[in-house]
């Protein structure tokens, strides 16, 4: 069976072709500036690369595109595009539904009325999904929602100090997402440690972050709160905020709800803390340099990792394995170190070297820590790959 | 010196008059039903409560009537009510003025700026300060803000991850209360322990609730955010809350944001989730006939505390000492334990009879505990008397 995983922004479609006979990934490719006259279409299958330029006006054309390189009789890996036998979505929020789920007109309408929740996400895979349905209705459509591995967390953790009809009639509760990472960190942390009943910190950090608890392979904890900006900061998404503060801002800015809303959205996170960029590199670099707000974003956000590290412990009653992963787990060594620092009393203890020549999966606390020390790189799309193959196998 | 320390609510007046000269408390009293035809006046003064019903208009005539109390000729403690050196308030939030300050216009003003993110707590303060100053304007008044105690935590604890100038502009921060309450409990760790050095968590647990990180003395990190309504869920206010919920909540319920903010401040916290009480006691009862909301609530402020625990113990690198204190951390033996459990591996761990058995000051933990759990009666009086004390001796 194949598959092939999409991931979606409002003018971009990345996508990975997996045979799931043996879990290869058969190609990957995307294609950028969707809805210009030059949209850029890279795809690369085994060793070849290959770009091209071409007007590709929309998700549905650019899927075609994208089946139409995978299938060239030359370069191709597929003989005929009827091969894949689902596409995959890495979806976010479906409101009352979650876990893995055919995409129809209901489920798209439940995902539009959660678009407040998750502005940036939501609406370019409700529009896509909805053109797909239209212009390639032979090839299914699954959603596998970033809720879904979260549906574990015990509700003494979702609820929130609301009047509780809230959280039944309208969903206001705290959700959880980056399902997929975390639930590929359950899985391969297991196999790496050959044991499934761990008690895992997974630290994803990158453009967006989070972290999760994981007790025997399910989710206890998530930091994400109701909405995609909340929980740890984001590149430029806040984090857990004060609604009280709402009135404060929209007085001094002369902004509506809804325009503060959004710049939190896109003018918070390590952007605007620091002022200077939404990059960790460029935020390090002017920190080196003495920069006091850069310093202070950086500070900001391993204090943010820091305090979830400590409630997950609490909530665990210690842990098994500390895992690093997304693209600032994975690759800055500085910032680990910002997070792991000082916790040797509480039996946390990094191995300075092995953290900072870290490469792929990697173990980097000394032996003598109670707790291990991981690097494992994620892998989103497998995870919506099995979770689609899963599906369709019924 | 004698100085008197008030605490307010919108219709009430508690007070404390304190003998400086070895800190002995003279009297207590309070009236209550302010601006009704029948307030009730209590007053106790050594052995001797007293109890009349009057008309009391508002806070100035409050104050006339406790002076009067105090100053009778046969059951008084005082022979002319100008002993009084000054009027002690235990004020929330001050704005830009934070720390012990004393009452006049323009700290009024900004107080009244602050009535959003307080608007429980401020406004019948700035009220009865105002009458006052106008209608007893020989007794200076003394603010000490629930916010000093707080100063020293560092800014990457307080600032949020918005645009840098709403912090530096509009004060967009966190402040952190509770400040008299978490000041005496370091004071009197300290002397209890015999020692400075101490980092300790101080779990201030009762209708308002919040937790603090204290190193050698200092705060260095306090559960409330901006708002007074932040932090751990509190008997009717909602506790840390998603931003983005909020279009969600008003659509639902067909309020404007202020009517949400407000109703989240009132219609939250226990009494939202359990939809029972406000008051843990008739929470914990519905809870053991078996009310899944009731357990609910219980167990979600347990949870929302251990999270702080882990926060901070992660903070300070470990705890030396834990203190309960507050109307619940002081009294109520099974939500103190809900709290502790399950944490030997982090080197915590109550012992339960100490715990069941606890009266006044009391250690709880077991003796190979590693970080020592306290039960330590708050007393905020006595800091804002002291606090009062200092300020007039410059």
């Amino acid at each position: 069976m194949k598959v092939l995983v999409a991931n979606l922004g409002s003018t971009s479609f990345k996508y990975r072709l997996y045979d799931m006979d043996g879990e290869r990934q058969l190609a990957r490719g995307g294609i950028e500036r969707i809805g210009s006259l030059e949209s850029l279409c890279k795809v690369e299958i085994g060793d070849t690369k290959q770009e091209k330029v071409l007007s590709v006006p929309d998700h549905a054309e650019a899927v075609r595109q994208c089946l139409a390189q995978l299938t060239d009789p030359e370069k191709g890996c597929l003989a005929d595009a009827n091969e894949v036998s689902a596409i995959g979505f890495k979806a976010v929020h479906g409101g009352k539904y979650s876990g893995v789920q055919r995409v129809n007109r209901e489920l798209l309408d439940e995902m539009e009325r959660m678009n407040h929740i998750a502005p940036a996400h939501n609406p370019p895979y409700i529009a896509a999904m909805r053109q797909l349905n239209e212009n390639l209705p032979d090839i299914p459509l699954i959603a596998a929602f970033e809720t879904g591995f979260h549906q574990t967390i015990p509700e003494r953790r979702t609820v929130f100090a609301v009047p509780y009809e809230w959280a039944e009639k309208a969903l206001v509760r705290r959700w959880g997402f980056h399902g997929a990472s975390h639930r590929y960190i359950a899985v391969r942390t297991a196999e790496i440690l050959g044991r499934d009943d761990l008690r895992i910190i997974s630290l994803h950090l990158g453009g967006s972050s989070s972290a999760c608890a994981i007790r025997n392979g399910q989710s206890v904890g998530n930091s994400f709160s109701m909405g995609a900006q909340s929980g740890l900061p984001h590149n430029n998404r806040v984090g857990d905020f004060d609604p009280y503060a709402l009135p404060f801002v929209m007085d001094y800015t002369g902004k509506s709800l809804e325009e503060v809303l959004a710049a939190m959205a896109c003018e918070g996170g390590l952007l605007g803390i620091s002022g200077i960029s939404e990059d960790i590199r460029d935020i390090s670099e002017a920190a080196e340099q003495g920069n006091h707000r850069a310093q202070l974003a950086l500070d900001a956000f391993a204090t943010a990792v820091r305090n979830y590290v400590g409630a997950y412990l609490v909530e665990m009653g210690g842990a098994d394995v500390i895992v690093f992963t997304g693209g600032i787990g994975e690759n800055r060594d500085e910032f680990r170190q910002a997070v792991c620092r000082d916790l040797e009393e509480l039996g946390i203890e990094l191995d300075p070297t092995a953290n900072k020549n870290a490469k792929g999966e990697a173990k980097i606390s000394s032996d003598s820590s109670r707790t291990q020390i991981w690097v494992v790189p994620t892998n989103e799309e497998l995870i919506v790959a099995r979770q689609t193959k899963q599906l369709l196998e019924g």
